[in-house]
């Protein structure tokens, strides 16, 4: 079963600002182009600017936000081209959703302790929460709802980057969504 | 030169609510689905739902919406596939900037004087925004600016669908765009 040949997957890397979901998207955006499977990569930020300028973050702008990609990756899938999220999706609803949109979605849950995310911080944008300097910020001022039943959990404050990029191209190879041959 | 084979081509259809946009649309996608041309229709409905919701129709929310949809072209056209988008996007400035971000741009006026549209209103809109029960309505109420420089113009109030379909078929095919052999 080679589900890659007639529609495209998603992989959707969901976790808390910080816990590595946009390193990882990148490296297995680049492991997917080397395995020739047609994939693109929609980051958060470059999601933000280009299809939801205008969108805040409460919790009904954060699912809107959420369905719009899945909307996106809906269209991309249909058509065999797999799609690389990484975007926080914080609430289980939006997430279920997705489930239901999307036949081919692989949940993959980006864990990583809030400790670890606030001293990482790349963006330095845990310490503008920690201030208040902005608000909503999820894991400090806005929920994070762990995800129940992931595909797949990547403990990213345990395991390299490497490693994690590894387990997800394990999964989709004997789930049938990509071949190494 | 077949620009198919390496990147798709978006195939936008503007001009005034009830012009023969989605018409239009709707055979020419089945002629290039019958050519094997992989495209998806994107129509104005069902952006708004998915892409918009929340967005209003003033003039920046009008070119947000284009922009929206632009960046959804490129991704897929990015990936070998076409689109076909009917909407009306009623600006220049917003119609300049697709042209700027997507390199297999055809700009199609669906032109059709504005009384033969009062006189189709296929949903009732016009009724409508002629007494004033919806504001903002193109044509109407909110301003149309016609293409300055269109790829190509249809005038669907003097031809039929089919001659309208085939003029857009063969200028893919004469552009290289699409191979009908």
């Amino acid at each position: 079963m080679d589900k890659s040949r007639s529609s495209g997957f998603t992989c959707w890397l969901t976790g808390l600002p910080g816990a590595g979901k946009s390193t990882i998207a990148v490296e297995l955006v680049k492991a997917l182009d080397e395995l020739l499977v047609p994939c693109e990569l929609l980051d958060g930020d470059v999601v933000r600017t280009n299809l939801s300028k205008g969108l805040g973050f409460s919790r009904e702008d954060r699912n809107l936000n959420v369905s719009r990609v899945g909307f996106v990756c809906q269209l991309l899938n249909k058509h065999g081209i797999s799609a690389v999220v990484a975007l926080i999706a914080p609430y289980q609803e939006a997430r279920e959703q997705l489930r239901r949109t999307l036949p081919n979605l692989i949940e993959v849950y980006v864990d990583c302790p809030v400790e670890v995310c606030i001293e990482r911080d790349p963006k330095g944008l845990y310490k503008k929460a920690l201030t208040g300097e902005i608000s909503q910020f999820t894991g400090i001022s806005s929920p994070y709802e762990i995800p129940t039943q992931p595909d797949l959990r990547l403990k990213t404050h345990e395991e390299e980057i490497e490693d994690s990029v590894k387990k997800v191209l394990d999964y989709l190879d004997s789930n049938g969504f990509i071949s190494r041959g």
